[in-house]
């Protein structure tokens, strides 16, 4: 089933993308000079050479990452998919890390090589304020 | 041509948008349980009608919209087109106006009823510092 497959292609990219392993993004990605990838907060990456470039300078300021998606929802027509889900992500540094709820689109390309990514875009959702917040702690 | 008319239902989707017009977006989107739209720094919101709501209230509270796109970027794969562009939008309200840039990410599926768009993913790109910016003025 192509649902099946393209789901196991998007859990391929995230377990790339949690292994900071730029060996694993390039048998995730179509390495073509048309894909597209555009990290949080940042402006667009045109081309499988600086797509690959961008990965790897993540990951080499990253000491690990911890990675779980929710919210996943796919639809293929044909030969092309798009994937939507929530990206849960803790990135640890050298000193201290950040966490936060990335929103990400994710298309893909049936290819004889099987589901390849063609564009990746994900962007920071705000931080949730929890339920019982209590104005008073800020007086 | 498909490109040219998934290029034109892109264009309709901005003239919409920079009409602030709820009815032509009733024109422009598949109105189905499924589709997505991601407003920047938004949640998901999920379904035509949540969709349509989303719009409706974005309109509700703004003057008027000045906006072109640029960074046009068109692929299809059969009855599924991914679209990427760079819109660079101007938002007037009663009193002042907001600018900027956004990358957006279109997703349009070919039906019986011309090309129809399925998601909207927009994220809001850091302003840009001017190339003769002048450290100095800061000290």
């Amino acid at each position: 089933m192509a649902i099946e497959e393209v789901e196991q292609a998007n859990a391929r990219f995230y377990k790339a993308f949690e292994e900071c392993s730029t060996a694993a993004m390039d048998q995730v990605w179509l390495q073509a000079d048309w894909v597209r990838c555009i990290h949080p907060g940042s402006e667009i990456v045109v081309g499988w050479k600086e797509v690959r470039n961008s990965w790897a300078e993540i990951f080499s300021s990253t000491k690990s990452i911890k990675l779980s998606i929710s919210n996943l929802f796919i639809k293929v027509v044909g030969d092309m998919a798009w994937v939507e889900c929530l990206e849960n992500i803790a990135t640890f540094f050298e000193h201290g890390f950040t966490s936060g709820q990335v929103q990400s689109t994710n298309i893909f390309l049936r290819t004889e090589d099987g589901w390849k990514m063609i564009h990746h875009h994900a962007s920071l959702l705000p931080a949730d304020v929890p339920d019982d917040w209590d104005e008073d702690i800020l007086h």
